[in-house]
């Protein structure tokens, strides 16, 4: 996720800018860049590690200034490079902005402005919010910001800086982060606190479309009327490691609480009126009717994302959809014709496996469709199309935010094959985009778990074996459930198919062992209470997650923890939520490092 | 299994054959009858349990009787019935013949003995035997007996008893059992010695094609050529619980030792010369040649005979294979279309998972293939095509025979499908044909590593976690051996593909703990040899099961085990083999009731 930096004040700007980049990085990015003022706005922006951007600014000389505004990239729209890097300058050159988020509407106000006569560098977003400054601007850089906010859609934190008031900086922030800092020397703002923990302790957090006005001597505050509003200073107590966690104790945690965030940037910006549109396709809409089967493609997580892939897509769309393992389907010869598509899904788009097995598949001929979080990756590259998750940098090595927008992205790809190929009927659709757009409210409802969650983690934290069950998507849910738990706190758990756990596993079934039944189908509801008495009659301790209503459960299961209805289809994407919840703390609990469990690598870049 | 008993001597002949054949109950049975003599020989036979059989004899009033023959009957050839039963007599009714065992030329023997106006009451191939013997008879039983060896092919224990000679037996044995009583009071037969345990502890043993004659007063034995030979007397020392198990601890060593034998009997009577002869299947060359995907749909190691099926029929036919663990296929809306092929795997033939999973396929208008031991189970009478496995009953819950049996049906009918479709070349065709006729010989082979894997077994036995890995055909192997060693050792051992393990699991890998890493496949060799780095770079210990000459694995690995080499298709049917031993000598070690395991049915007819 982009990370944002601005300072006015006493110091030399280039150095704070730098180091609060340097200590953003965290966040993950592809590219940088700054702007800062001497004599009029100077830019410079470059590909790659911080260490090539100061190289260049070293290289032009360093400028003397006190303001500035400063960016890290993590590329959503646009491939990484120097030209879509930020900041991003009017054509005008008058107005320097930075941004972190998505604009919506990009598209109709490129259009709009193009025939104003503006003519655009880049393909980012951001930079038609430049232009609309420069398009509005009047001399009140407050008030041209009330304007830009009034025309743009989606989520944003922008800091501009403005040629003719090199005294001043705006900036606002909406589902994205931003906030101020007050210093002696001056004034900050910063998309996150460790950013300027080395220059000050006191801080504005920002709501909502609240406009700052950053001067030198002091900061005042707007709200999107132009009324002045006041508010407390907070003041940081955390140290630094903590403050690059927002707080949390674990970049997981961080991450786990980011998923309604991280769904609404995925799902929002393809979601039309009516129905869903999807960047660019290549895909005809002939190729679409004429699949003949989809090859699911992936490794852990992200292959469990895909088991989820194929119940929705043969269950809306129709097509028989496999998935298999990277590593396997690469040496299995698998059978592929020419009407197949095949889905890559990995969250860093390096994945070695799965990028050896895109190329197998597109050496036989085949279409891929990629669905990757990292801009630019290898998989992303080589794709004939690639969607992106816009979960933002995964910083934990057992992923959260990566699989959920994964699903919500399996979701829209199955959807928008349903509308092309007639395979639901429109009021159907209708319901289901319905839902859709409450998933990142439900998450987060369901998110509340956490306590819950913590306590059940202290009572069964000592299990060293565990079992989850579940059928069908709940089956699914229970293998990224199990594999959650195995990462971070080394217990032994498996996932088994409810119906099959009689078929030689419930001998390992005694007194106390520990068995997690997942049971959010509701045709499939009273199967799983069969199957929870099977192992109660056993001696099993049981924890069942299902859907509001289920009440039988109570009746045999020790704990139930309960989720909102869903359509069947959506169900996946919530199943989760409370066992990422139960891993953490579990690992917690057994004193693991979290976010960096033993033997794992975030991304797995070899076979 | 079938079992035979036979008698003569002083006592009352039914009482002694009905005692025996109780004793043979163990070995699986679904009819019964005996023959006995008095003025004539008088043959009683029913379907079901033995007490139908003895309130049928007593119904008809008990026949004083110095002589008989008994069997209880596990169908094959022809559906379990009274008519199917045994004893089968000739149409003069000079001949009553008692037989266990498969005769395969009987096609042809049926031909030629109703062109000689032979006619036949039963589907048996066993009624052959008694019309060819009447055929051949001139009063010297011996001499007839070794001229109908001369013409029959196969397996079989026979007992034969001669309206004209009511004062003698001849029996003879090849690839089925059958051993001789010498008592006090007379002489016996029986297909094992608790039949016999309570009238006598000496025994001869038999070996192949040993022809006996019983008298009243003694016992002759003659080879083929009508020699007479002499042999030492077996005394036996066991009790009655041992020697129903043939002497093993457990029924699931003895089956695992029966495994060349039930390969032999499932596979030998459909190799021809140079091709596969499937029982009339209803499946036509127009169907087979135009199928669009095979769904095969099982529970437990089926399921994994069915995941080698696929990788073998994937390979050879080039036919989209799906496999399906029954009680998730039946509730997730499968897509079926008509010119698809359903394969349905069960041992018992009741799996009530998998019994509604076929039904589901029906409905849907999808031929229906099932692969089956138990003759005339619900699934076999349901299916529109049946093969059998010629495993005989399996006793223990744990299957073995059942599953190895399996895989080769599955090797036959993927075979069959590649001749017809012209899928694979004559020669490669031929080379895979000499193979699979080794397949028993180099079973028996493998099993030599019965002390090897005793000896790792006391080693590991201690291991609470072990992970089982493979890639391919290998993976699939590594399913069936986890869970083996799940269910009677009560280890919670998981299988996984290699190349996932580090997409997570990997994390509990630590000091000590076991590995079994499963390399038989040439061209995969190298990346488990890197899995394996992997792991024991984190402090697991290895067992490696390879082939031999992949000389690399030593190097790595704590102890290697080396199988012959085989085309890659035919591997699953070696690697599981050192594994059934593994998990055998494990549960023994851990002091588990191996053919018993705590909460485990032997076939599952509850959902």
């Amino acid at each position: 996720m982009c990370g944002i930096v601005g300072y006015i004040g006493n110091e030399e700007a280039v150095p704070v800018l730098m180091n609060g980049l340097a200590k953003l990085e965290y966040r993950g990015y592809d590219s940088a860049g700054i702007s800062v003022y001497n004599d009029g706005i100077c830019t410079i922006k470059s590909k790659g590690r911080l260490s090539m951007l100061s190289d260049k600014i070293h290289g032009e000389g360093v400028v003397s200034s006190h303001i500035g505004i400063g960016h890290t990239r993590w590329a959503t729209h646009g491939a990484p490079s120097d030209r879509n890097s930020h900041p991003h300058n009017s054509q005008s050159g008058k107005i320097s902005v930075v941004h972190n988020g998505i604009i919506e509407n990009y598209m109709d106000l490129k259009a709009f402005l193009e025939e104003k006569g503006y003519r655009f560098a880049s393909e980012t977003d951001t930079e038609v919010v430049a232009q609309l400054f420069d398009f509005y601007y009047d001399g009140d850089a407050v008030g041209t910001l009330r304007r830009v906010i009034g025309k743009i859609r989606g989520a944003y934190a922008l800091a501009i800086m403005c040629n003719d008031h090199p005294d001043s900086l705006v900036a606002v922030r909406k589902d994205s982060p931003l906030l101020v800092g007050l210093g002696h020397d001056g004034n900050y703002i910063a998309s996150d606190i460790p950013a300027l923990l080395e220059y000050t302790r006191d801080y504005y957090l920002l709501n909502e479309n609240e406009i700052v006005f950053l001067k030198k001597e002091g900061v005042t505050l707007y709200d999107l009327d132009g009324n002045q509003i006041h508010k407390d200073v907070f003041h940081v107590t955390w140290d630094i490691d903590a403050a690059e966690k927002g707080g949390y104790d674990y970049f997981m945690m961080k991450e786990i609480m980011e998923q309604p965030q991280a769904l609404k940037k995925t799902v929002f910006p393809r979601l039309t009126e009516r129905g869903i549109s999807l960047e660019a396709l290549s895909l005809t809409e002939e190729e679409i009717k004429n699949f003949n089967r989809i090859h699911i493609v992936a490794c852990g997580s992200a292959w469990h994302a895909g088991i989820v892939g194929r119940y929705v897509m043969e269950e809306i769309n129709r097509i028989p959809v496999e998935v298999d393992i990277a590593s396997e389907f690469r040496y299995r010869n698998p059978i592929l014709s020419k009407n197949d598509l095949c889905i890559i899904i990995s969250q860093s788009g390096e994945t070695a496996d799965t990028l050896a097995a895109l190329r197998e598949a597109k050496k036989q001929g085949v279409k891929v469709l990629s669905i990757v979080n990292v801009v630019g990756s290898s998989i992303a590259r080589e794709s004939d199309d690639v969607l992106y998750t816009w979960a933002g940098p995964e910083i934990a090595v057992a992923t959260t935010k990566g699989y959920t927008t994964q699903l919500s992205m399996l979701y829209l790809v199955a959807l928008y094959f349903a509308k092309v190929r007639g395979s639901v009927d429109e009021m159907r659709f209708q319901e289901y985009l319905r839902e859709l757009r409450l998933l990142p409210q439900k998450t987060e409802d369901i998110l509340k778990l956490d306590g819950k969650m913590a306590e059940l983690a202290k009572r069964y934290a000592h299990c060293e074996d565990v079992f989850i069950i579940g059928r069908g998507l709940d089956y699914a849910a229970a293998m990224e459930a199990s594999l959650k738990l195995k990462e971070i706190s080394y217990i032994h758990s498996e996932a088994y198919a409810a119906g099959e756990l009689k078929h030689g596993t419930i001998s390992l079934i005694e007194e106390g062992t520990l068995v997690i039944a997942i049971a959010t189908q509701e045709r499939l509801f009273e199967k799983l209470v069969s199957n929870v008495k099977e192992v109660k009659a056993r001696g099993a301790n049981v924890i069942a997650i299902t859907t509001k209503g289920g009440k039988d459960m109570e009746a045999v299961a020790d704990e139930v923890i309960y989720l909102p209805k869903v359509a069947d289809i959506f169900t996946s994407s919530f199943n989760v939520l409370p066992m990422q919840l139960f891993a953490y703390y579990t690992a917690v609990e057994r004193g693991c490092d979290v976010d960096k469990p033993r033997n794992l690598a975030k991304s797995v870049t070899v076979e």
